[in-house]
């Protein structure tokens, strides 16, 4: 039977700042990638974000950023493999004491914006991310974009990796996403983006932004959760996919 | 025997601002406390004085502070139980990932500065900080003011606690430190500072500000780690307890 | 003829986070506060929000805070007035600059949350408020709570002040805020509301939450600009008080 | 009669982090570039610097950089022309009320470190750091690497610009420095360092780390006011250039 996760990036409010529809989305995905205070979040909504999570029986997540709030984690910063390795670890941790006192267990680490951008091309600070991870806990999933640098250096580490894949993004012939910058970059029409999924879980392939097809891994989808519709495009995917036959389930 | 314990804050550099001598410093404390990225410290210095610890064989603890960099955790704020939980958490979470990737135990927490000073005579703040402890690892030693509300939490959790007495502070008829702002608060002169300490340690008492003696229990001593003197203060105060009988050792 | 101003704390987002209404409101009040960079704000926001008021002939005001993003600016923190007549400075001057390359003029200084709350009744932080506002430019107006330190600071300093008073709080019998954590402190019909500010405009005197009268000054109302309803309820107060024969008007 | 300033970065303190030998260097500079709180310093260190250099006649300039504490404004970031155009004009206007208020006058700007160098060769950037220059005050003089595309946009809005060269970096053969993390591109020797400060400004050219010597234009050199030696330095460079016939004076 097919089967796919559906993660979604959550605990992104900051003090009195609110981002995202989190108790809406837990609904429909089942896996939450969890802001770590970096790029955003703060401790009160670390543990918030967790305990619903737990509560929800939604996977748990660390979601890891580069440090710059005011760039949300967006914004490339030239940082060195070190400092990554110590960035992600201090990250992993703080989040860690969150799931433990909340009686969860972290199962997943994805890196957030620039961080997960650069590492997917990146060999050197995908190695330190997958190092950073395995260091702290072997057991747990590495997410990265399908493809990368990033799944690379946690298959050679030893890690057991999860290939992502965007609803809402158009690809490439080579595979890799459409940059944002570029016409055409973003599927802004719902059911275009669940026919997407669609392809790329149950065919294992994906039509680029130029008509062609190519080959794609597609082991979790990434669905945001700000935005207006989110709980609702959430909703109507995870109907497609159960109708279509794929089991929605974390890894 | 008679035994007591040295500790230092640890880790308090941030960047390119360093502060401390904390390699020559582990050559003589027993308990080195470290900073964890909210009144100081950074990631990297992080693990470099987590490693530097282990390697020599000095006991690990956390230091947790508020997010006051620009105060370095020395201003007061207005936090509520709830976010100092969040926040404690928070730092002994991100301290316990480089302790355990450097292979060390993380043995006692600390508080540091107004966090440590609120605690002390604030029932809900030390209350949440040993709910904290206890919840992160209920086997870590909470230190805290000899006779605070900090140690009276710690005890009631159902933590070990260790109570802390200073080589350079006065106190007053009550056994509370003489504030910083009054007169006669420090105590500059060695060799008086080393025989206060004998003091606490081998009679269980304190001559104070004002001439009396006050009942103090001093399991551990605090000993500060800037200034050009410290190392040789350490040694100095190390050699003499040691002269005096007391084992110099870790908790 | 009777006068009054409008104010309303606004440019209080902070990169990817968004607060307030502040388009909407900007057709209502009179005077903007806008936030400098430490409680909210950045950069970016702080022209997009002086062109905004530029652009609508709206008084643009300076609304320095503590250096506390997390708290938004709310949490008490144990500052000097060395350091606050520093840090008031310094939020001054950005916001000038931007004022200036817009084509605006300051006109007023309202400090924010905590540290409007503590120069109301702390002399020392209220003279070093009025001491930078000053030696900044002798021609601002400073905003304070009527009747507070921080009006009697600024008039001693020789600056023209105004006194404020708010539509969604109640008042004690000795004319100072119910304090938020009371029950009864939240004004939130209104009509009450609206009513309270007639009645302290044109009466001078406001029925206090144990049923008694107290004078009370009112130069200036502040409105908030968060919450769903707050563009609505600016346009109905406004136009009762025009309404109501009343000049709404900047200072 | 030849003339050069001698320029250096002050005011990189941080709370109770102390960063260069601010006030020993004041004797032998004449313009210092006063940190502005984003890559280094907070509003008391901008006071006390500008207000030391008021005193000691040394020409004030303001030292903007990227928002990055942690990394000392050294790290690239993918900062946009609109954002660089906006968190100038917040540092210079910060800064400017300190000088205002300590009764100098703000002569010069010179960008910090990543800043300084993605300026010196992304021409969108140096357009929005001299933009922020002018559109603040039109007479300041804007500093940048001599031969760079900050020079050529300040010259193009019509600002007065200052070509910088230093004394402790090699240049390549093309009149740029040679990168830090390549071989021989330090100066540690001071008697080749005051020799090609020498050459750079009586002759007008450098002779590259490969042996040939290229034009070079110095208005003005940088010496770094951290590390042991940097006052002593300091005082040797203004002594040989005195002896040389050169003026030492502010631009």
């Amino acid at each position: 039977m097919l089967r796919v996760d559906l993660n979604c990036d959550m605990g992104e409010s900051f003090g009195r700042y609110a981002i995202g529809s989190d108790e809406d989305m837990m609904k429909y995905i089942t896996s939450a990638n969890i802001a770590c205070g970096f790029h955003a979040g703060d401790p009160s909504v670390m543990r918030h974000t967790v305990r619903m999570a737990v509560r929800q029986g939604v996977a748990v997540g660390a979601h890891p950023g580069l440090p710059d709030l005011a760039g949300f984690g967006r914004r490339r910063m030239e940082v060195s493999a070190g400092e990554v390795y110590d960035m992600v670890t201090y990250q992993l941790g703080a989040l860690l004491a969150f799931v433990k006192q909340e009686g969860g267990t972290l199962k997943h680490v994805k890196a957030h914006g620039a961080l997960y951008n650069m590492a997917a091309s990146d060999k050197g600070l995908a190695e330190a991310i997958a190092r950073a991870v395995y260091d702290t806990d072997a057991s747990l999933i590495l997410y990265g974009l399908a493809g990368s640098e990033m799944i690379a250096a946690g298959k050679a580490r030893g890690l057991r990796t999860a290939s992502e894949v965007f609803a809402d993004r158009t690809y490439q012939a080579d595979g890799t996403l459409t940059p944002r910058s570029a016409p055409g970059a973003l599927i802004t029409d719902p059911d275009r983006a669940v026919n997407q999924v669609l392809q790329m879980v149950k065919e294992g392939r994906v039509t680029t932004a130029d008509g062609r097809t190519a080959p794609i891994e597609a082991e979790t989808v990434c669905i945001h959760g700000d935005g207006e519709h989110a709980p609702s495009f959430a909703s109507m995917l995870r109907a497609a996919l159960e109708k279509a036959g794929v089991a929605v389930s974390p890894l």
